[in-house]
């Protein structure tokens, strides 16, 4: 396929790619945007190739961005150079990046997620940080989870921020979005243990009975998990709160729960 | 007093409000922003009262808000009325708040840090993102330590981004800021373990012999933290890691591992 050199702000593609950081486009075109070399190198190594790869002119070489133009090119992608400030535009104000790519969305029914392939599973209710959210993937990789279940209304997993702070594993782990009546008889349907950090009827989180797989939930940066869904768990731990506050970063209760429970199976097992 | 009401946009004390979430501003006034009735009431708590009090006019009447009016104006503080819009405008884009505080910048020097007032301190290296900074603000609270020492150029702790996310935390927290080569010989100067998570020569984290007074210390979220900085500590500690990542967000690294010096501080005490 012939190059594709863009010059204008206003060229279609430019126009296009832009409109990926918003999330009605990115619904609607059922693609999304991920940015950096790091990112685009992990997603290849996992078999995700964006469909469209944007790189700066003038940008140093690397033989990472060399195999990655090849892959995509390989695989019928398109490899489009334009100048380095309407990269820098497209993909947003801060740290610009000498490459970006559009990728498809994903799947994220949730009966895509095969729960015996990995010990922990994460799942968030209404997390609204994307910050929060990719901050997530990227424990779960860490533990070694098998991915995120969404409940109820999330930040999307494929806003510019979320696959930013996931540091690649958007393309790692599982992602699933569902309500929470759809989720639970889901998971009850088969082995599966859930689990919140929470104040009500709670036993201490360090040597409490983790069962593989685990579900470790977190709820809303505000107003943490509804009564109904926290009474719905199989286990509900709580962790010292030594201070003035009731309440952990949401992504850092799913963190320090994720380790334990790790820790828990690990010794186990 | 009598209470001073604003109408205009255009008006200096709006203007100044204004400028303080920019970080020159902050710095040359000596004063820092803090938005939102939960927030200034953790404050007021903790003895920490705003020099100057903006309410939004038409705002719902709340006991809490009686009682910071009435705490300000007592402390020889200002009270201002004002528009919500405006309100809005001098807060910021997202989440407007119907009253926000601003309060003098606290004393960040590292001889104002007791270390034997807590068992466990978090210490951070060129940390980089306000929602970070606050994050572990946060987790300091929670893990009961006393504070929060920002090695070399980190965020500032003031900016409304990282006192929105500390939740509080950064009226109840020690703050001190220093260059690494005044932090370690202050460290040096007295009993305590300085630990990191760290890849060279580290045992695991689970079991690791942690002492009190304890100096939890993470890095910089892109580059980690120097190989100089982890040889100078104690006490060098991994984290499994079962993915394709080699690091964590630093505030979740941060928390995880400030969660297990705590247990094994009171497990042993």
């Amino acid at each position: 396929m012939p190059r594709r050199h863009i010059t204008g702000f206003s060229n279609p593609t430019v126009k296009f790619v832009r409109s990926l950081r918003e999330k009605k486009h990115r619904k609607r075109e059922g693609k999304f945007l991920a940015e950096g070399l790091r990112l685009l190198t992990d997603a290849r190594e996992c078999g995700r190739l964006p469909k469209m790869l944007l790189m700066a002119e003038g940008r140093d070489p690397h033989p990472l961005l060399d195999a990655l133009e090849q892959a995509v090119e390989g695989a019928g992608g398109e490899v489009i150079e334009l100048p380095g400030e309407i990269l820098a535009k497209v993909t947003g104000k801060d740290n610009p990046q000498a490459v970006a790519g559009v990728f498809a969305e994903f799947d994220t029914r949730l009966d895509r997620i095969d729960r015996s392939a990995a010990p922990i599973w994460l799942v968030a209710h209404a997390l609204r940080d994307p910050g929060n959210l990719g901050t997530m993937l990227r424990t779960g990789d860490a533990v070694g989870a098998g991915g995120l279940i969404l409940i109820d209304d999330c930040a999307d997993p494929f806003s510019v921020e979320a696959v930013r702070a996931s540091m690649g594993a958007v393309f790692t782990q599982g992602i699933a979005q569902a309500r929470w009546d759809e989720f639970l008889p889901w998971l009850r349907g088969g082995e599966g243990q859930l689990v919140a950090a929470s104040l009500r009827d709670a036993q201490p989180y360090r040597g409490a009975p983790y069962a593989a797989p685990c579900f470790v939930m977190v709820g809303n940066e505000s107003r943490g998990l509804p009564e109904e869904y926290e009474m719905a768990c199989d286990l509900r731990v709580t962790m010292p709160m030594r201070g003035r506050a009731d309440s952990l970063n949401a992504a850092v209760a799913g963190a320090v729960l994720a380790y334990e429970v790790l820790a828990t199976l690990e010794n186990r097992g």
